[in-house]
């Protein structure tokens, strides 16, 4: 079994959405500086674009690949901006922050949107979706979002994809979090566009995402966008014409992307990071419970990349005290986003292993010893609302 | 003297407009990973902030900071959304690929814009800005270009600034390649914002830009923004409530840019910087001028950021070549941007002192004698090109 290596500049591993814990490696391919013009960036930046559709499988030759500066929600921007016509109008499916993140974009754009708002974490559902778009003929496409890291659900892209294509509509993914550990299979879930970014499961750091389109999509989105730097169609044609990126790219940050899809080939793709993810997720999951720990989600909708625990009921539990210890103990995590109950977050993505989840969990327990709480199990208004899922 | 190290990977050195040659010790800033909502980071973007509005002196106290994730063109965009309102007009001062890429910006936003092209290098004077704004009493917004790279020329910025104030308008400047190296007295040039980038004159990494905004101006552009990604007020709102940026921040370009910081005001601030890249232009100039070279411009409008010569008028000259020669003597160089003669362009900004803009002089000579040209005379053309700005 692999042991990683640690954080070599003794910094906390960040158990969170991303940024993350980066391989060194990663790091250290950004010890040199490249021009942006040069021949040897427009191949890197060639290389970045197949080996990202390279991920799709067999399906790769029917898109492209067009990466964009800024964080991930630029990316989902851009994809909404570029892909939906001014007169288009898109069925936003939220159950967190960044459904609603999403929406508030459509608000911006000034399009048509209509949100199908399912709260802090309840799946939007394949019937549901059937539902909406039978009766709203206007909408021309949907949003879902694959993982959503508010709460840590996997969302059932299949069943959403299948509703939406039964209708005749086209299907935009934010897969800001999963993409490169969750499998995606384009024959099922044959989407118009997905996009993700740098600093998530690939492993690298913040400063680009990108989207993967279909070819007839990109050609055809030409004057879509309300922005000059969120223009897909823009960056895309440049990039094809000139092999750079239409404005200065963060040329570090794609040195270390290109080490971290490297890694993440040696790994054994999006499978093999997806393992390893599962059981940190795994392993991290068993011992907070045998801690009195419950998590929001039942085993089924958990995604492999963040998981919601409940505060614990014991009064003398208190977030930033707990935040404080476990950083004290070299592990970074995350607040919860829950409105209705205190939650927090870990996250299972990163270079880390099992063992080092092994090690959240001990340190989960020290700093409740420190705080005097017996039990974490939670308050019962949190498991009713749990309940809720189930029903 | 100081005698800076080269690049210690061996990677030639950028004599281009950024991304540029930064000091090993700004890249190995970024061998650890920082968590974007953790306190540590959190001081570290208030640090940023504090430092980058204190470049402004006396006048710190009037302005607010925002960095914002993307190139600087994302900056520029960002500018413009936000603090020119839905019914504004902006009159925009192009003279090279940067203005019209401001005025191709309100194209998209399709907010009315008068843009005044100068061609491909002459200035846009005071008298012209003025006789403008007294025709159109519609322009609430001036848009200057401090130092306009296609050419490498320094645009009047005070005579603008008197100009657009004289007519009561606002002034918006887009300082990207000058700001931190070119004073700007905001006594004399109270402009209403100024956007820079991260891998400019501070010599940080790509990743971020920055906005410097009257603390008025930025309260007042709620609701202008036609982008979520790109809004100021939206950005700098949640920055004042939580210490940290809306979306994931590139937190190795931060870490880089706070060691960048550190350096630039070792180096004596705006003031040292702006020495060092004079000297730097000033001997590399001066020999090419000794090997029969001809800048596009007279001195007088030459900037310490970047310096634009004719090619020879040898056929025996080869851009491709010539370039190539330089890469293979460590000397990446830039492709020219005139329109109506060929050019390149030389660099000035980045780690780098005179001891090797004289290398960059030599290896020059070198590749023209490889090529066996004899001259590095332009052709009348050319000169006849630049008798336009002195006219």
């Amino acid at each position: 079994m692999t042991q990683f290596e640690p954080p070599r500049m003794g910094e906390p591993y960040l158990l969170t959405p991303g940024p993350l814990t980066t391989a060194y490696e990663v790091k250290e391919a950004m010890l040199r500086d490249w021009g942006s013009w040069d021949g040897d960036f427009r191949a890197m930046t060639a290389s970045l674009r197949a080996q990202l559709l390279g991920l799709l499988g067999d399906a790769a030759t029917e898109y492209d690949c067009v990466p964009l500066q800024g964080s991930g929600s630029y990316c989902v921007e851009a994809m909404l901006g570029s892909f939906v016509p001014k007169d288009g109008k898109v069925l936003v499916l939220a159950n967190g922050a960044y459904g609603l993140r999403a929406a508030k974009t459509m608000d911006y754009l000034g399009r048509a949107c209509h949100l199908l708002d399912k709260g802090d974490y309840l799946p939007p559902r394949g019937a549901e979706v059937a539902a909406i778009l039978a009766n709203d003929p206007a909408i021309t496409h949907v949003l879902a979002i694959h993982c959503e890291t508010s709460s840590g659900i996997l969302n059932p892209v299949e069943e959403i994809a299948e509703a939406t294509f039964a209708a005749g509509r086209k299907l935009l993914i934010d897969s800001m979090s999963a993409f490169g550990a969750v499998e995606i299979d384009v024959a099922k879930v044959p989407f118009q566009a997905l996009v993700s970014s740098a600093n998530k499961c690939i492993e690298g750091v913040p400063g680009f995402g990108f989207v993967l389109a279909r070819k007839e999509e990109i050609a055809a989105s030409k004057g879509n966008s309300h922005s000059l730097s969120l223009d897909i169609h823009a960056q895309w044609d440049y990039m094809e014409k000139s092999g750079q990126w239409r404005f200065t790219p963060p040329t570090h940050a794609v040195a270390a992307f290109l080490k971290a899809l490297e890694m993440h080939a040696e790994e054994g793709g999006v499978k093999g990071r997806g393992a390893r993810y599962t059981r940190n997720r795994d392993v991290m999951v068993a011992g907070m419970r045998a801690l009195g720990f419950e998590t929001l989600l039942e085993d089924r909708w958990l995604s492999p990349i963040i998981v919601t625990f409940f505060n614990p009921a014991d009064p003398k539990f208190d977030f930033t005290r707990f935040y404080d210890l476990m950083k004290a103990q070299g592990f970074i995590i995350y607040p919860g986003k829950l409105t209705v109950v205190d939650s927090f977050r870990v996250g299972c993505i990163g270079r880390m292993d099992e063992h080092v989840m092994t090690r959240v969990v001990a340190a989960a327990k020290s700093a409740l010893d420190t705080m005097g709480v017996a039990s974490a199990a939670p308050p019962a208004a949190a498991l009713e609302e749990r309940k809720k899922l189930a029903a």
